[in-house]
């Protein structure tokens, strides 16, 4: 059993740095004095636990127990979005020190070696960037990446330098050593919530496929244009949304969203001559997104050509999905039964360290329960109980995992 | 029969006053050298045509032709929109002229005093307020009206100052002698060119009702939230579009349009929490635009209850739609019948001088062919032969009431 009062403590003090007194937010941010001294914390917090603590090239902070040639890594971000809340990447990472300390406590001694990670700069906030630390261990990130600059124009390699790093050969950071990648983190929907569920094995992590869609029609007097006689590009567009809402109420997993619609020339008394909205496709089965977009893509061709109105689409970023390990998955769902709890499965929609992981090592992923689905927000809010229950799930298969 | 050179003439002369050489587009506006430029070559024309020539309180320039306590009144207007075409409003002004003239040249004294018109600032480009010369003819025009300013401060009324005009008490431009008002006028939408015919009588204006509708649903990840745990505002907003232009396709006459729609946040990876749209509704019958007013509003609002959103509406604008009298509307038709040319029946969507003459007198209006119904542009254009049809048809009318 892990040791529930000190982790809350842990959560508590750590939501300290950076918070807005106002507001609630938290604003830490990766390169600053306030993610300084979280690593500061993090680090007394990893070697009360028993770890040695070190920093890799482009600054993932990683704790060790025990030894071996051979890796668990277990981790999350200390970083958070401007205004973010106080679980989302900390939990994970003060879950899995705790997940440590216990075993530490209980004298337990892995046969391979466990690794407690905090990755540089999930979130991106300052350079637009995100997945930072994840993508130099999967040796994803490029020289090119590094020239990300912020608004003052300060680049992530001068930021890096500034504190002490010594990013190049970017290969200095990457790691070939790791048997099985665990992260815990809220779900940031309302999933469980919905399940009355504390806890659910992730399946995958849907990256998304950024499409953006303009329609053009012709612009006319709303006053002296019959309706027959239109060629209306936001009443095309409108139908347009409501089939690809249609599509993907058919499916299970996938999710699409039209987030982002501007309207030209969007004039009260004028008809709309030209939309342009964005799709944000989602599943984490590569081959239902192409099947989703292609089916998309058809069906609004086919209602402009019924419209009379023009449409051309273009991709703006087409990220791979991540399938999480199935032997993990079936671990954390037995772990999860000990505590007489209902395994449940379902996906991340949002991405994760995890998902570059996954490039180099088998990966599986525990969420927590969020109120209300919300996250990115000083609302953001899981209950004790379900972290308590949620950490000594994640103890039982990580123990199960090095034994 | 008119003289149809001369007509055209006069028209290729007074769009050359403002003309823009490098767009070929008019700027004429009110209170400015070349609407003063425009009202000299007018004045030579009404003279020419054996009229007395005055200018009337609110700055209306008047011609006049016979005598009597009754008057017969034609016209339109010679200002423009920001690179306006040569026809909207001028064509109106000129045929009125030529018709006056023609019946002078064939020494045709009316029973009743005939008058032309062309009316000050209807398009309101300078001081956002439109329809000023006819508003203070029908004695609707108000003192507070009279302030609205220009962008660099200068209200109507300094205007009008600088202009020597005497603007005040109102009334005394307002008039209750007119047994007739006339306006030719181009379509500016594509029903006649749809129709294949040069001309057609309006039936009514259709001034419109303007709502603004604001649909709140939940603003959420796009990835976290499966489909069926949406409340998406803009899936509902494109619900509740496509169910106005359903409810707008079982009507004749009656338009409705979403013109203005705005996405908040509007992120392409966020789940829209707010639509705000526009409603822009009009027929010629008012009962006809409440009860579709009804008929959205409770559609919209089923809709909204359905999809677990919220909806609020408020009325932005609510502008009395005006009918055009029947015996004008047949006189009109009998003399379209004379040209051999079927009678055909339409509504104005857009706005005109006529609409606030109606508060005084009965109306009648005639179009003529818009070529792909394009105006208040460069492109605007009706043919010579569309031009000299409709201004016999508007010659025979006259001159059938002025028996």
């Amino acid at each position: 059993m892990i040791n529930g009062d000190r982790l809350l403590q842990h959560l508590q003090d750590l939501s300290q740095i950076g918070r807005n007194e106002a507001t609630g937010g938290i604003n830490r941010f990766s390169f600053t004095p306030e993610e300084k001294q979280a690593i500061e914390l993090v680090t007394t917090y990893m070697e009360q636990a028993g770890m040695r603590v070190t920093v890799d090239a482009v600054g993932n902070l990683i704790g060790t127990y025990g030894e071996g040639n051979e890796t668990i890594m277990l981790g999350s971000h200390i970083d958070t979005v401007p205004e973010g809340g106080k679980y989302d990447g900390a939990l994970g990472v003060l879950a899995a020190i705790e997940v440590v300390h216990t075993m530490h406590e209980q004298q337990l001694l892995p046969s391979k070696k466990i690794q407690v990670v905090a990755f540089k700069d999930e979130e991106g906030t300052r350079f637009g960037f995100g997945l930072l630390g994840s993508s130099a261990m999967a040796g994803l990130l490029t020289e090119e990446q590094l020239q990300h600059k912020d608004e003052v124009g300060i680049s992530i390699e001068e930021a890096m330098k500034e504190f002490n790093l010594t990013p190049y050969p970017l290969i200095n950071a990457q790691r070939n050593d790791i048997t099985a990648y665990l992260e815990m983190h809220i779900e940031q929907g309302k999933v469980l919530e919905n399940e009355d569920l504390p806890v659910g094995v992730v399946t995958g992590i849907a990256a998304p496929l950024w499409l953006e869609v303009t329609v053009t029609g012709v612009s006319e007097h709303a006053g002296a244009t019959p309706m027959p006689l239109r060629q209306d590009a936001l009443t095309a567009a409108s139908e347009m949304i409501l089939t690809i809402e249609q599509l993907l109420n058919d499916t299970t997993e996938s999710v699409a969203t039209v987030g982002k619609l501007t309207v030209s020339p969007n004039g009260t008394n004028v008809i709309p001559g030209k939309v342009t909205f964005s799709i944000d496709l989602r599943d984490i089965d590569e081959n239902k997104v192409s099947t989703l977009e292609a089916a998309i893509l058809q069906q609004l061709q086919l209602i402009a050509k019924r419209r009379h109105v023009t449409l051309t689409s273009k991709v703006l970023q087409r990220i791979k999905p991540a399938k999480t390990n199935t032997a993990l998955q079936q671990q954390l769902a037995t772990s999860i039964e000990k505590q007489g709890i209902r395994p449940y499965s379902l996906i991340s929609g949002a991405g994760h360290d995890a998902m570059n992981i996954a490039e180099i090592a088998p990966i599986g992923m525990l969420f927590v329960r969020s109120k209300d689905g919300i996250s990115h927000n000083p609302l953001e809010y899981s209950s004790d109980e379900d972290i308590i229950v949620a950490t000594n799930i994640f103890y039982d298969t990580v123990v199960e995992l090095a034994r």
